[in-house]
C-alpha cells in the first residue's frame, strides 16, 4: 500500500469521530488573524461556561471538579470541543477518543457521587497524549503511513498510570516522520501550525501538544523528548515543557521510533501554560503511592521531593549561555529573551554567570551522527514500505540507511559508548568546575535558548535546516531541563543583524541567521530553559518557578 | 612481546615489592593443611599485638582507630604483613601498595594527633581493592599480558573518595583473564586458591579478594560483578558481598574488561566478613556529603538510606529457589544450605514461597550470548596482542572474535535490546504477580544458591565447564543481591545424589553433577544470595541481616 492511502484512511477515521460530536464552524483562510488562540475564544464558538473551563489551569480545574462546581462531563466535554476546533484551526490531533472521553468522566462523576471521595489526584483531569502513547485500540502512528491504521493492543504504562489517578484521555495529537523532525508535519496526517501565530510551526516533535495546549484546547498534556521534541515545541508555543533525565518518569509501552535504540534516550514529561499544572502531574506520577519504578524496569526509585533547594527561596547561581553555542547564533527577539531574564533575576538577586559552550560542538556533532547512524535504517525500512515521499530535514536518515550497518558493529558501538561518556563526564567536571576559590557552590543550573528562533515559518526547519543543538546538548548529557515563557518577538526592538558585519559559524548558522525579518516574526513567541543536573528534575522545576517569579516581577515592576 | 616475559616482569616487580618490606615463611606443600587460614594464625607469623587487629572487623578497627587504642600505622603495618603471607599461600595478590599504605597511615595518625579529629568515617581502614581499580601509577593487568606492565594516570573515583573518607591502599588483588572466568587465574600472576580450603578455588573474578578477606589480610575488600564475580567468590571464601545495580556506586575510572560495553553493566561492590563492614562502607560512600553521583555521570541521586524495611524488624515473604534453575542442579552441600536457611528463617517467622525459574534459561542464553558477541574482539584483541593461551572457559570469546562482527549492527543491537527489556519487564511483572489475592504484598526478595557448587575444585569450571547462571540472571536483571555464608560441606550427610535416578537438565548439569565427592568436598564453604528488585541495595542489606539473625538463632538452637 502506498502511503496516500494509508494517509486516506486515518483522515477519514480522524474526520467522521470528531463529527459525530462536532460541527465545527469554518473561515476563509483570509478572514484568520495570526492568532488562533485569540480568534477562537472570541468567535462565539463556546458558552460563557466552557469558557470558564477551558481557560482554567489544572489546578483550579481539579479543584471545581472536587467541591463540585463542575462535572467531570462538563470538562471533559468542554474540551473535546475545543479540541476539534483546534483541530479544524491548527491540525494538531490525530486519533479522537471523545466516546472514551465521555464514558470516563461519567464514570468519575458516579463515583465522586456515590463515595463522596476522588479516584486520585488527578480525578476528572483532561490530559491530551502525544501519538506515541497506546491507549489501545486506537493506532500510535508516529507520524508513519505503515502505523497510521495499526491497532494497538496494550496500553502504554503512563496511560494506565494516568488514568488511575484520575485522568481522562480525549485526543492523541500530531508529530512529524518517526518523531525526528522540529517540525510538526508528515505523509499521514499533515501539517500542524502554531495557534498563536498561524504562520509560524508549533515545533516539534511533540508540536500536536503544543499547538493543543496553546490553543487551550488542553490543560496538560504529555510529550517526549530525544532531542527537543518537548522543549521545542514548549517553547515556540509559550509553554512550560519539562524535559526530565531518562528514568524519571515511566516510559515503558510507549511507541517508539527506532525500538531498541538505548544510544540516546527518549523521555517522556508534562507540558502546560503552568508550572502549578508541571508540579501537580509530577507530584501525581512520581508519588511514593504510585511507585512506577514497581511497573517501569527502566524507571529509577526516586519519588519526587518538594523543597530542594535549601534553604527555600535561596538565591540561585546560574549559568547563562548566551547568542550562540559555538555553531549557531540565535535570532534577534531569543537574544533580548536572554538579557530579559539576565535583568529579571540579577534584579532579584541571583547571580548570573557566562558559561562557556567550549564541549557543546562535540556534543552535537556525536549526537547527530547516533541518529542517522543508529537510527538510518530503523526508521527508513518504514518509510520505504510505503513510498513516503521524504522530507529534506529526514535525508540524513535515507544517507545512513543506504550506507548499510556493516561498519557498525559491537568495536564501533563501543567506541561510540566512551566517547559519550568521556563528553558527558567531562561536562560533570566543568559543572562542579564553577565552584569558586572563596567558596562560592557550583552554579545551580544553566539558561539557554531553546533553539536558535523564536518560533520560526512554517516549514523554515526543512528549508534552512534542522538544528537541535540547543536541546539536544541536554538529551545527550541526560541532564533535566525546562522551558519557559519569555516575551514575543517585536519588530520596533528586534532589528536584525548587520548583515556585513555578522560573522557566521557554519553554513546552516548563516542561513537560520539570513531568514530572520522583524516585520514577519513580529509577535512570535520567545521561550527559554533551564538545565539542572542529571535526575534534578525537582530542583529544575524550584529554579523555573525562581525565574518566573523574576520576570513577573520585573514585568510589573516596569 | 609474548605473555612470558610480561608475566616474569610483574611477577618480580610483585616479590620485590613485598620482600622490600616482609620476608614470609614458606612450607613443603605436603606440610600445609587444606585450611591456611588457620594454619597463618597458629603458625607464629603474626604478635599477638597484630592478631588482635587481623582477626578484628572493620567497625572494631575504624573504633580502636578513633579512641586511639591503636595507630593507623599499626593497623596497616598488620595487613600488610598478613597479604604478604596472603600471597605466599594463596597467591591472591598483584600490585604492593606498601610504600603508600606506611606514609597515609603516619600521615592519618599525625592528623588524629594534631586536630583530635578522624579525617573521615573510614579513618585509617586498609581496604583491598580488585586489580581493576586504579591506583596510579600502578597497572591494572585485569589478567592481561599487555596491561600487566601499563602505568596508569589517574586513579578510579572509587578510589579517590575512599581515600578521602580515611581508607588505605595496600594492595591490589588477582584476577581471571579479562576477568571473564569464575575461577582466579591468569597467563601473568597465575592461580589463586582458596585459603580456606587449599585445593579449592576461591572463585571469581573477585577472586583475588575473596581469598584475602577469607585470610584475614583484609577487613574490606571492593570486588566488581558483572555476571556473578562479587558473589562468586563471595560465597566460596565464606563472605557477604554485595551486588547493587548499576549507577548505586561509582564506577567512573576503573579499568573494564570489555570498554565501553553497556548491554550488561560492570558494578562494583564491597566484600567483607561481617554485615557491619559492609554496611558501614555503604553509608560511608553513599552518604549526602560525599555524594559520588555529583561526580560520576552514571551515579543515581540516592542517598543510603536505613530502615527501609518498614516496620523494622517486620516478617519478610520470600521466594526460594530450589535445587535447580531449569538448566543446572545444585550440589548436595547446597541444598542443604538452601533447606537450612528456608527452615532458620519460617522458625523465625518469616514466609517462604517456592519461586519459579521458567525465565532464568532464556535471560541465561541471552547473558551468554552477550559476553560473547559484544565482547569477542574486544578481548581477543588484547589476548592475541600477547599470545596468550585461550583457557577453556574463554573459547566462547575467540570463537566470537573469530566469526567477526559484520551481522552485530544497529538492527541486531536493537533487537538484542528489546529482548532484553522485554525479559527485564516480565520479570517485575512476575514479582509483582506475588501478591496475594487475600492481601499480601509482593514478594520483598528471592533466596538462591550462588553457583552449583560449593566452592569447587581448582579449575573445575575449566573442565566441567563455566556455568554463572545462578548469578548471571540478575546482572542481566540488574537487580541487587547479597551472599551470606551458610554452612559448610559435610562428608557424613552431603551424600551424592545418585547416579541412576538424577536425571541431567544440560550436558553440563550432568559434569557438574558427576564432579560431586563427598570426601573430596568436605569442608567447603557454602554460601547462598538474597536477591532485591532494582536499586534495592538497602533492602537487600536488611534481608541479608533478617537471615544472618535466623541462621544464627537456628545455630544456637540446637
Amino acid at each position: 500500500m502506498a502511503y496516500e492511502q494509508a494517509s486516506a484512511i486515518a483522515r477519514k477515521r480522524r474526520a467522521a469521530s470528531i463529527a459525530a460530536f462536532y460541527t465545527t464552524p469554518t473561515w476563509p483562510e483570509a478572514e484568520l488573524p495570526a492568532n488562533l488562540t485569540d480568534f477562537a475564544i472570541k468567535s462565539g464558538y463556546y458558552t460563557t461556561g466552557e469558557l470558564g473551563i477551558i481557560e482554567s489551569e489544572a489546578d483550579a480545574i481539579l479543584e471545581n471538579i472536587k467541591t463540585r462546581t463542575w462535572t467531570s462531563l462538563d470538562v471533559a466535554k468542554a474540551f473535546c470541543k475545543a479540541s476539534a476546533l483546534a483541530q479544524e484551526l491548527t491540525n494538531c490531533i490525530t486519533e479522537v477518543l471523545y466516546p472514551e472521553a465521555i464514558e470516563r468522566a461519567t464514570y468519575l462523576d458516579d463515583y465522586l457521587a456515590r463515595t463522596g471521595k476522588t479516584v486520585g489526584p488527578l480525578h476528572g483531569l483532561p490530559i491530551s497524549l502525544k501519538d506515541c502513547f497506546v491507549t489501545a485500540p486506537h493506532p500510535s502512528s508516529n507520524g508513519l503511513a505503515a502505523y497510521a491504521n495499526e491497532a494497538m493492543d496494550k496500553d502504554s504504562l503512563l496511560v494506565t498510570i494516568l488514568r488511575d489517578l484520575g485522568a481522562v484521555f480525549y485526543v492523541k495529537t500530531n508529530v512529524p516522520v518517526a518523531m525526528m523532525m522540529a517540525e510538526t508535519t508528515n505523509n499521514v496526517w499533515g501539517e500542524t501550525r502554531n495557534p498563536l501565530h498561524k504562520h509560524l510551526s508549533p515545533g516539534g516533535s511533540s508540536g500536536g501538544e503544543g499547538a493543543l495546549i496553546a490553543f487551550k484546547g488542553s490543560p496538560l498534556g504529555v510529550g517526549t523528548d530525544i532531542g527537543g521534541s518537548i522543549r521545542i515545541p514548549a517553547a515556540w508555543c509559550h509553554l512550560y515543557g519539562l524535559k526530565p533525565s531518562f528514568g524519571r518518569y515511566p516510559t515503558y509501552g510507549g511507541k517508539p521510533s527506532i525500538a531498541g535504540q538505548e544510544y540516546i534516550l527518549a523521555i517522556n514529561g508534562p507540558m502546560a501554560r503552568s508550572l502549578k499544572s508541571i508540579r501537580l502531574y509530577s507530584e501525581a506520577v512520581l508519588s511514593d503511592q504510585v511507585r512506577p519504578w514497581d511497573f517501569d524496569h527502566k524507571c529509577v526509585p526516586i519519588p519526587w521531593r518538594n523543597n530542594v533547594i535549601q534553604p527555600p527561596g535561596r538565591k540561585l547561581r546560574l549559568g547563562l549561555i548566551g547568542i550562540e553555542d559555538g555553531l549557531v547564533h540565535c535570532h534577534p527577539p531569543v537574544e533580548r529573551a536572554l538579557n530579559m531574564t539576565k535583568a529579571a533575576l540579577e534584579k532579584a538577586g541571583h547571580e548570573i554567570i557566562p558559561w562557556s559552550t567550549e564541549d557543546h560542538e562535540a556534543i552535537v556533532k556525536n549526537l547527530q551522527a547516533a541518529f542517522f547512524d543508529l537510527g538510518g535504517t530503523a526508521i527508513m525500512d518504514v518509510v520505504n514500505s510505503y513510498d513516503e515521499p521524504v522530507f529534506p530535514s529526514m535525508q540524513g536518515y535515507a544517507v545512513a540507511a543506504q550506507a548499510g550497518e556493516s561498519e557498525l558493529g559491537p568495536t564501533k558501538m563501543r567506541l561510540m559508548n566512551l566517547r559519550r561518556n568521556a563528553l558527558q563526564k567531562a561536562y560533570l567536571d566543568r559543572w562542579n568546575a564553577s565552584a569558586t576559590a572563596d567558596g562560592k557552590p557550583p552554579i545551580d543550573g544553566i539558561i539557554q535558548a531553546v533553539s536558535p528562533w523564536a518560533a520560526p515559518r512554517l516549514g523554515e526547519t526543512q528549508r534552512s535546516g534542522l538544528y537541535v543543538g540547543y536541546t539536544g546538548v541536554w538529551n545527550f548529557l541526560d541532564f533535566a531541563a525546562c522551558t519557559f515563557p519569555v516575551t514575543f518577538a517585536d519588530q520596533a526592538i528586534d532589528v536584525a543583524r548587520d548583515p556585513k558585519t555578522f560573522k557566521q559559524l557554519s553554513d546552516i548558522d548563516g542561513r537560520i541567521q539570513k531568514d530572520y525579518d522583524a516585520a514577519f516574526y513580529h509577535g512570535a513567541p520567545v521561550s527559554l530553559q533551564v538545565v539542572g543536573r542529571r535526575l534534578e528534575e525537582e530542583k529544575v522545576l524550584e529554579m523555573t518557578e525562581a525565574i518566573a517569579a523574576a520576570l513577573a516581577a520585573a514585568e510589573s515592576g516596569k
